[in-house]
């Protein structure tokens, strides 16, 4: 078995001490499997923007493209004009890299608090679209900061674009025991869009007869996240319905401390990324007070992703024996005592 | 005192429902005031546009424009395309009559179960912006069907209508004990629309200097709207995430049967219109199942409007009440029974 050569992007705030709780995992997971690692850190982010002014250069990316994966921790600090970082790097990273399927699953483990109390079993997927929508950054403003500023943001989709990441929603909903899809969109308001996702959902169903598909307006599916999260099996989305709802269901599964995500590249012709959905925090940073479980998750998805099926389902299964004797502990631990108990729980 | 003229459209499903209910607690209000209401119904909705092709001619739209209100029920029906009524008559009325402040309250009235449990008092208000964003149908598509399909959808933004809400929702946060605003967008994503929103609110905050303002990504504000409702004061934001929060504030305060929605034109150049957010629920339609609660609390809101605030606090507090002894009783009434019952403790 070939070493996994992974590019790592610890970033900002918190994502440098969630980052070496996930890596620590993973040479766990990974330990006896005859799989090695070998990193390189990859300085991106806030103190690299203040030191230098860049964000992503073409020499970084092309370095970052040599890898088979990426781990990125958190982008972003409220030092840096808002968008810089986050269009000129994480989302630079998504696009060029083609990351079009945003997975992040919303799974609530036995024993983690929700704020819906005991809404019954959730575990559902959102794929949601990752180069597409209103991210493309096709937006613009005139006469900026007089009283006749127009500012525009347009939501580009194209069958092309619509098209692979369904067909990859409706074969991962192939592969569950519900087999459904949950296609979400807002096609009474946002018609031409709307009406694109919805034929394309229709047409690729006929690919995946014994998939069950319904349709649920954006607005609609916030208001089952909370009364009915039970009721979802894959939702697929477009790329900001997915950002809105994938916070939304992180915060009914146990808090964005536990939220994972994978930016994936189906086709493979670039690396995928696996982060964390939490952000930087930058109000605790170095404190050793973030939760490094989203991390470790991701770490999971990664696995996964790579074809270690085996080691995935360890880390999984490490994060639900721990997230089960928290619920019963309520011991406070730091991000690194986490780190450490789940790589123990790893190793066996 | 002059009498009240009323433009009401009951629309479709249990439009026409809850509108009976809500002119029955109307009339009770009223009564003994000396302001009488006038109702002209207008016969818009499927019916009319399987009948005629229809959705909101001139002629409608004119003869609607002559009255102080609208009291609408629900607009849509499975049997219609998608977005034809949604955007030839309901957003067409609110597009036309300039109801550039779209008012939500998202108020937990003791007695009402939340999918939260417990969350504290909840009492916020939803300032949505209505005449702009991705709702201006600005959008187009090339190549339809094909696998070369782009469909684009705008969002369009101008100083002139953003702060114009703007400052309509720092008037209600000044006026309100907290004194607070929250600013919800995507500035890190949709940096020009966002950035206007962000320099608009900056900018009126300097004719408020006692209101406290905030900023929240849209996605992190869903969070907060389930792990921390009691946060909110004021909320100010676009059309499209003003739609998607609002469904999802009515979720957690106890459903769409209860979240009640103005669409104001503060300026009084056209009639403002009064609509429960839910929609026209076809399932349930006809069988006297509907909650009439959303359409007499909006019903509330247009007397406030009308400024007969004695009258709208009685309709409140008979809601509050009714609400209270639901939560004792459990007793399941029909649509008819919840407006007499609310009509009878309007009347005293
Ligand atoms: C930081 C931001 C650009 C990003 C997004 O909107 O995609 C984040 O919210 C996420 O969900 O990964
Ligand atoms: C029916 C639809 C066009 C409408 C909207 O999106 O505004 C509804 O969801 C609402 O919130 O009033």
């Amino acid at each position: 078995a070939r070493d996994i050569n992974l590019a790592v992007v610890a970033g900002d705030g918190i994502g440098t001490e969630v980052v070496e709780q996930g890596l620590l995992v993973l040479d766990a997971a990974l330990s006896g499997s005859g799989v090695g690692v070998t990193t390189t850190d990859f300085d991106l982010g806030a103190r690299r923007w203040h030191a230098t002014g860049e964000t992503l250069t073409d020499a970084d990316l092309e370095a970052i493209r040599t890898h088979d994966a990426i781990l990125l921790g958190a982008i972003g600090d409220p030092s840096v004009p808002s968008g810089v970082l986050e269009r000129g790097l994480l989302l630079k990273l998504r696009f060029a890299l083609d990351h079009y399927v945003n997975l992040r699953p919303g799974k609530l483990f036995p024993g983690v608090t929700s704020p819906l109390g005991n809404p019954g079993e959730v575990d559902f997927v959102v794929v949601r679209e990752g180069t597409e929508g209103p991210y493309v950054g096709n937006g613009g403003a005139i006469r900026v900061g007089t009283p006749h500023e127009v500012a525009n943001e347009v939501s580009v989709n194209t069958a092309f674009g619509v098209e692979r990441v369904v067909r990859d929603a409706f074969a991962r909903a192939a592969a569950r025991p519900r087999k459904k899809l949950t296609l979400v969109h807002k096609h009474n308001v946002l018609v031409h869009a709307g009406h694109l996702w919805r034929r394309t959902v229709e047409a690729v169903n006929a690919e995946f007869p014994d998939v069950t598909v319904d349709y649920l307006h954006v607005d609609a599916a916030t208001i089952f996240l909370v009364t009915n999260p039970s009721r979802f099996d894959v939702i697929v989305t477009d790329n900001l319905f997915g950002d809105i709802l994938t916070d939304l269901a992180a915060a009914i599964t146990g808090g964005i401390g536990l939220a994972a995500s994978a930016n994936i590249n189906p086709d493979r012709t670039a690396p995928s990324m696996f982060e964390p959905v939490h952000g930087s925090a930058p109000d605790i940073a170095g404190q050793g007070k973030a939760d490094p479980t989203a991390t470790v998750l991701s770490v999971a998805l990664l696995l996964d992703h790579l074809g270690l099926h085996t080691q995935a389902r360890t880390v999984e299964d490490a994060v639900a024996a721990d997230l089960a004797e928290r619920g019963a502990t309520a011991r406070v631990r730091s991000t690194a005592e986490v780190g450490k108990d789940l790589a123990a729980r790893v190793a066996g």
